[in-house]
């Protein structure tokens, strides 16, 4: 038994209300040898307080050295192995414009390409042709009919766009389109199983109605085709942790992810404070067990490499932490999917500070909340796999295993 | 390779001698945030010394937020996966009344239950008869008798008890006739493979005998059967480590478990003190290289909620160490199967300080043996599984792996 089937043999139906606060890329780096990351320079009076009143620790988001993306970050957040449970690039792009993939969709991201008078890709990206013009262009492909599949193609960024087969029958186990180099034409969508294989003539008829369609583009006049793939099999937080859960997000892509495990979306926030917004009226309205909130900016200043514009989002992090509190939950815990340090402009494999507060907590010495801190926690070095076995016990949701 | 195999494939036939003591349910938790858990408030000067001379560390009995029951929690101090070696409901229920289950035995857990005139179940604990009359019950089945399967019979407690077949050719996966709810009938005992086709036809004709030798029995005139298992094939501890191994406990649980891996039962000890006399005794007269000792009571005032009274057993247990230090056993562990904080009447999933004393540890900065001090320990946080191969090789027991 892995750790996944260990902890949904041993479910409860009742037990405490969890509340997880992600911050986005929340750990950071110092940028010179001695000086504070992000969170240590940050001024935090709230996360310190909990941090005392709680247990700490540093978790992993994959495997030492794995830099996860979005994507994999959260599914290890939400409990799932994130090297056994893999979302297909067609899903995950699907995911981030807020399209709901099916059990029976197949999803691709697509680019415009502009091809020669032979057919063959002139320029792999269509001039980078702006979002505006594209999203025209995208909503002429809307006519291409196909008979026994049901078709969207949504426009996301510049030459990029979705499309999605819904039907029965449809494997994702077809090869890219896209040659990866121009001076060719597309290549034929070349299924690899049999299942794939009436995937694949959908994908051939598209490009082929899809070319009519474009011919009179000046760059837009061709497309390839990557990620065919389907929604991972993904068991439920009803299913996995008798969990009624529910999602609090501003991005589509945050929002995308927790619907695959069969979050619950609520509420409409566009700012961090309208998401404690409606945390704060489900908490009293709606029997939910399971709240996941998700604040994005911490990460998207670490990605701008603006250390000092990170330090002030995770103090308005910080900032909302008594109306959680307030709320009492049984179990809180805050954490991030990932490191976003500042002094690399990306997302890394650093271990992310976590705390968890809860009444049967082992308090450790940490009495505030950093990198530093926390690697003296009572959490220890831990996978992120294991923060939702942890959260469950805290909240008297596991039985014991074994008698 | 999985630790078990490697181990297995690196043992010497010679080497150290390591004791084991383990005190059950050791860990704890703090009454307040900033208390001290049951082991900080003992006074245990023969335990803090050890710590100074030896290594600390926090074990995760089985993985982060899982509460193991002493089954598992047992197989994993042993060095067995305990996600790997499961331990059936009767098989452990057997062992913990000293019946030692033989490879071709068959062990269940039988309820009495009350059956009204129509052969429904009215009451499905038979009132809870009291433990004295129900074994007088039990002893009558030991009349039924079936060809080709030998057939034991033991009383458990109150409406509990035991039934071992032991024959060639039966298998364990046979559904349980408890229906679980009273006004049916008990079910039938159903084999869901063919290798327990005959275990489940044995078990049905137990059942229409058992029906007519308790049919004037006033409560106890029917029974259910729950938990058919065989015992798991566990590598002896000769196998797994070369090691000759004794076990001195006073519970039938503990002596059970330890048999199971091959242990040999010594002594007959029925306080901590005399299984320091076994221990002592063995020491010098036999050759044996492994002693695992258990003591109970840690556990079982923990699982009272008796905060004071876990504090005075922990006492008690540090006290003997003088006796254990003046035999000089080359590896000396301190160490419990799980943690039973008195705050939660239970065990819990909190990882277990643990000791390791040998002239090969690099010493750390722990002066005392408490959860804080083992936080910052040399021996980190680790799961159980790792603590026999940390236990040989500082017996100069394992030989390197690879060239």
């Amino acid at each position: 038994m892995n750790i996944q089937e260990v902890v949904a043999s041993l479910k409860e139906k009742h037990g405490g209300r969890i509340v997880m606060m992600v911050a986005d890329g929340l750990g950071g780096l110092p940028l010179t040898p001695d000086g504070p990351t992000e969170l240590e320079a940050a001024r935090t009076p709230h996360l310190d307080r909990l941090a005392e009143r709680g247990v700490c620790g540093l978790m992993t988001p994959i495997k030492p050295g794995i830099t996860p993306g979005s994507g994999p970050g959260h599914l290890g957040l939400f409990g799932y192995d994130p090297l056994r449970y893999v979302i297909g690039r067609g899903v995950l792009e699907a995911t981030g414009i807020g399209f709901s993939v099916g059990p029976n969709d197949v999803a691709i991201r697509c680019n415009f390409c502009t091809l020669d008078a032979d057919g063959k890709i002139a320029d792999r990206r269509a001039g980078r042709i702006p979002s505006e013009e594209s999203a025209a262009v995208v909503t002429t492909l809307r006519a291409i009919r196909i008979p026994g599949v049901e078709i969207f193609v949504e426009p996301v960024k510049e030459h990029r766009f979705v499309v999605v087969f819904r039907g029965e029958g449809l494997g994702d186990n077809v090869a890219d389109t896209d040659p990866q180099v121009v001076g060719v034409p597309p290549l034929d969508p070349v299924p690899h199983d049999e299942a794939s294989r009436r995937t694949a003539e959908v994908a051939r008829d598209f490009a082929v109605q899809a070319r009519k369609i474009l011919a009179s583009q000046p760059k837009a006049n061709g497309l390839t085709m990557r990620g065919f793939s389907k929604r991972p099999a993904l068991p439920s937080y009803q299913e996995a942790y008798g969990l009624k859960a529910a999602a609090i997000a501003v991005y589509p892509m945050y929002k995308g992810l927790a619907s695959l495990v069969g979050m619950e979306l609520i509420g409409e926030p566009t700012t961090l404070e309208e998401e404690i917004d409606v945390l704060e009226k489900a908490w009293k309205e709606t029997n939910y067990d399971f709240f996941f909130v998700h604040f994005k900016y911490t990460d998207s200043r670490g990605e701008d490499g603006d250390f000092d514009a990170k330090v002030k989002m995770i103090e308005a992090f910080d900032a909302v932490f008594p109306r959680v509190e307030a709320l009492k939950p049984d179990v809180l815990i805050v954490t991030g999917d990932h490191s976003t340090p500042s002094k690399m402009k990306s997302h890394s494999w650093h271990p992310v500070p976590t705390l968890l507060v809860a009444d049967t907590c082992r308090p450790d010495t940490a009495k505030t909340f950093s990198e530093k801190a926390c690697l003296q926690g009572g959490l220890g070095h831990f996978e992120a796999i294991y923060l939702m076995p942890l959260a469950l016990a805290h909240a008297g949701r596991l039985a014991k295993f074994g008698a």
